[in-house]
């Protein structure tokens, strides 16, 4: 780890840090390279974000030094020879609620605010974290961007009048690429057993986690999901599109209202662009990763 | 797909069919290599099989042939030249319940009887599957193996007196490797946030999936973990082993009473011989994968 930590203080990379461990880390390896370290520090507010996929934030948490220490921490931090630029709160993750991600981005910037009169130079890094929200399921209404966006270009106005220097960011990691990915997998088997369609298909939950609904849903919902060469055909069966493996974990669709489909045909997974192959299981059972195609 | 069929059947491996499908790529394979494939039909029973971590049979299954359609696809595979040895019934897996076990493997062979009448041949092959649980939790108490092994010496007299040609067969994936293997990882941080204690770990999640509850677990339990270097002292703390992965899923011991531990210690968690690894996203969020020693 302490080359890691080399390595990004040696190309001028703000660190961002999460304990007072991290700080003297990352000081000693300034040290050791002539050189100032770039860091922020993640703060776990005092807030909590609701209608958050995961909290980040509030509480007793892993992630990021309690508000109410960071003074302590930029006092440290002074006698260290680092140079805390700023800030990064990242209070939640995947929120489809536009008025929550602008209230928690306005209670950031009052923090930040708060926080900066103990920073011993300007502040110049403001790290509003992300939490925009795609949806997965037929009952999410797709995040309003707009009103995230007007936020947003007031909160920016307020920065930049504080704090001339700073320079705000976001972070959207599944908001911008969650869309672009699909999963296509091909129907091997259709068996009836007792009243229900199963399609087996030749891919499954070590190609796709998240959709199987085994990573970190409290409840299983399908995804969106269609047969690719149907489309235009009515949906007029519900069915179970079931993986390979041999577990009952191995669920992509559940009661899904699908056209009538059958052996050779292709089951399309949306929002498969974040949180899809990476974070699954590949070597499970022994069967063979999927290709990864970039169109 | 058809090219790992024709190697089994070239092999004079035993294929276990699940549909009517499988049974004629099967008999296809056989005939492009003028050889007689033996298969057995896996059967999806009339019972269920309660208290397992996993149900896999009664009622509507993705997996095996239902019970009531087995003598048509007896029939069928009589036209198709291939040679049907005998039956598998997986009825669930980690089970630490003897008795249930023991019923579920009378039902299996009273199944089995009935449906070796249709049989052509005699009935030469009767895998009772599996089951057997290991303990994971403080709550689980061990599987009683004796009983299990005095119901299973009954049954196979029943089966030698009834089919003298039958062998039978169980698998114990997880029973005989689960408790073999133990996952151990280092403490790169101790962080106290608003009165509770986590050590951050350098592995996580992305290495032992089931461990962080995120595997099929319902209601996640802690896997039992213990301070490897400290295992004489007393678990007078209690802290939250977190891994070092950006997500609150990445949590392998909630509120778990421990010795003091701080950086460098190490944390070894037990269990971990089945579904462990292999079943763990390991490319998630870019970290090394674990190393994998054999002792």
């Amino acid at each position: 780890m302490a080359a890691e930590i080399r390595q990004a203080v040696a190309a001028g990379i703000i660190v961002e840090i999460e304990s007072m461990t991290e700080l003297t880390r990352v000081a000693s390896a300034g040290e050791e390279l002539g050189l100032i370290p770039q860091v922020a520090v993640r703060v776990n507010p005092d807030f909590a974000v609701k209608g958050s996929g995961m909290r980040m934030g509030g509480g007793p948490q892993q992630f990021g030094i309690d508000a109410e220490v960071v003074p302590d921490v930029l006092s440290a931090a002074a006698g260290l020879g680092v140079d805390v630029l700023g800030f990064h709160i990242f209070a939640g993750s995947q929120n489809l609620n536009a008025e929550i991600i602008a209230e928690a981005q306005r209670r950031t910037v009052d923090l930040v605010t708060e926080l900066a009169v103990h920073l011993p130079g300007e502040l110049r890094y403001i790290n509003l974290g992300g939490g925009f929200g795609i949806p997965y399921t037929e009952k999410d209404q797709p995040l309003d961007l707009d009103a995230v966006a007007a936020n947003l270009h007031d909160l920016v106005e307020v920065i930049t009048s504080r704090f001339p220097q700073a320079k705000p960011v976001i972070e959207l990691g599944r908001y911008i690429v969650g869309e672009c990915g699909v999963y296509v997998t091909q129907v091997v088997d259709r068996k009836i057993s007792r009243g229900r369609t199963f399609l087996v298909v030749d891919g499954g939950m070590h190609h796709q986690l998240a959709a199987s609904g085994n990573f970190g849903q409290a409840i299983r919902r399908n995804y969106p999901l269609v047969v690719g060469n149907r489309v235009d055909e009515a949906a007029d069966e519900s069915a179970n599109v079931v993986g390979c493996l041999c577990t009952p974990l191995d669920l992509l669709g559940d009661d899904v209202a699908l056209p009538p489909a059958d052996i050779d045909d292709l089951i399309v997974i949306f929002q498969q662009g974040a949180y899809g192959l990476t974070a699954s299981p590949t070597a499970f059972l022994g069967h063979p990763a999927p290709a990864e195609v970039l169109v």
